[in-house]
């Protein structure tokens, strides 16, 4: 791969742990940080987590090989119009968006010729946000999601599956729909229902989380995300999120229904079956 | 204090590092296990957890000064019928359980004459059971909460809550009533709620558990838990968890609400007021 320009659009968790993965796999291309923040981006320049920064994103997508999108991703799409005209010939796009589906096709149409557009989710998300909380190992051993679409370069597709090997990513391709589906489950239902299992708990009395053991802060540690990421993706995958907050509605239903005719017999039989399954993740 | 002899019935992950933790503060009664397995008691003994081991109950507890009732809350009610005429006058029997109310009048109620009972709780599970799992710091640093009722002997309350304190617990005093209601909400519901979002998952394709990152991982460790100990505790908090249920499935209405008439602003303020109700969880 031949990348002497990377331009990253969003020097926060993401965007800097990709700058410093570069770095540490022995990418010497000229990494340009992109963000909203002056202070920001010159300390994370004197980090070297960038080479050089600048708070126009037109300005710093110029000469670029590869320009990676990883601002929020309400973003995203305003991102893409402003730099489209400064994109060089030839030059990669991708993201680490958490949504894609619709994202995805309207990004690659703002793509001018030339130009390829190639969407990607890395999970590998914290809830501390910012360059401060980035890793140069951030991605390793983490799966990445690419989703080409029928438009996608076959040979910009591939530059972008190398890359993220290279930076240690266990790469899965699908498309961009079968995304936000999966993720709609295992992802932001799953902060959905944190967010709504703490306020629930709050509302009985103001002290009570202070008697939670360790089982409540693991489950509800993703409760401390961004919230305005959340609320982004929330509404940008919003079908799929709220079918999957329906299943899970249907399903405590059942629950209560279980509790209500003191069917415990069949509620061991739930909590097995639940067990069972979620002995495939390997436990850490 | 004044132990010589303690026997801990039920030699699992609790019972096992209450006695290494006993060990590691210098109190050198003689422990007792009391088991169903005799093999397991033996390995216990072997490994020095114990001193000596029955799989009797009331053969275990005679000549005890302290009983420790460490059995899943489903069986202790029996263990109490078990070993009440075998408990020698001014014995004090204590228990782990997770849920206190009508298991602590019930068994207040077994005791003999001259004996006194003091629920308690230690916050301190793990989804390991077993004593493979036990260490001898589980308690410290943990929250214990200990329940007395107006029956409660105070000269045995007292020497439970600083054996508790003894062994780096923070004690907490409160009815079983109370017990019951805070950790309906903080421990009961999202156990129910971690294996109920399992399921819920789960149910769209056989592999997508595999998609998940450390989110979801953490939020659903607890699903991993015993599932007959669960089932026990939801029997016996009934009525309080029915109704921490019902609050977190209004919330989950709230939210569906919220999705259908894309209401973001409204999302984004919800998910701000947990993530601020969450920061009073120390972080880790």
């Amino acid at each position: 791969m031949n990348f002497d320009k990377i331009t990253i659009i969003g020097v926060g968790l993401l965007g800097s742990s990709f700058a410093l993965a570069l770095k540490r796999v022995g990418i010497n291309a000229v990494i340009t940080g992109v963000g909203r923040n002056e202070e920001k981006l010159a300390k994370a320049e004197e980090l070297g987590i960038i080479d050089e920064h600048t708070t126009i994103a037109a300005d710093g997508v110029v000469g670029a090989d590869l320009v990676l999108l990883a601002a929020p991703v309400g973003q995203l799409e305003n991102i893409a119009e402003d730099i489209r005209n400064d994109l060089k010939k030839g030059a990669i796009v991708t993201d680490v968006g958490s949504v894609k589906g619709d994202l995805v096709r309207k990004i690659e149409a703002l793509m001018p010729e030339g130009v390829s557009f190639v969407g990607g989710h890395p999970i590998a998300g914290k809830e501390r946000a910012g360059f401060e909380a980035a890793t140069s190992d951030l991605f390793w051993g983490a799966k990445c999601i690419i989703t080409p679409t029928p438009e996608t370069d076959k040979d910009a597709l591939e530059k972008v599956t190398e890359l993220w090997k290279q930076l240690g990513a266990k790469v899965f391709h699908m498309t961009p729909d079968e995304h936000d589906e999966i993720y709609s489950a295992v992802s932001h239902l799953p902060h959905v229902v944190a967010y709504a299992l703490v306020n629930s708990i709050a509302g009985l009395r103001e002290d009570i989380l202070d008697f939670g053991g360790r089982g409540l802060k693991d489950m509800t540690r993703i409760a401390l995300s961004p919230t305005e990421l959340w609320k982004d993706i929330c509404s940008q995958n919003s079908d799929k999120i709220l079918k999957s907050l329906n299943d899970f509605s249907s399903n405590i239903s059942g629950i209560i229904k279980r509790f209500e005719k003191s069917d415990w017999k069949g509620l061991e039989e739930e909590f097995l079956k639940a067990k069972e399954a979620r002995q495939r993740l390997e436990s850490d």
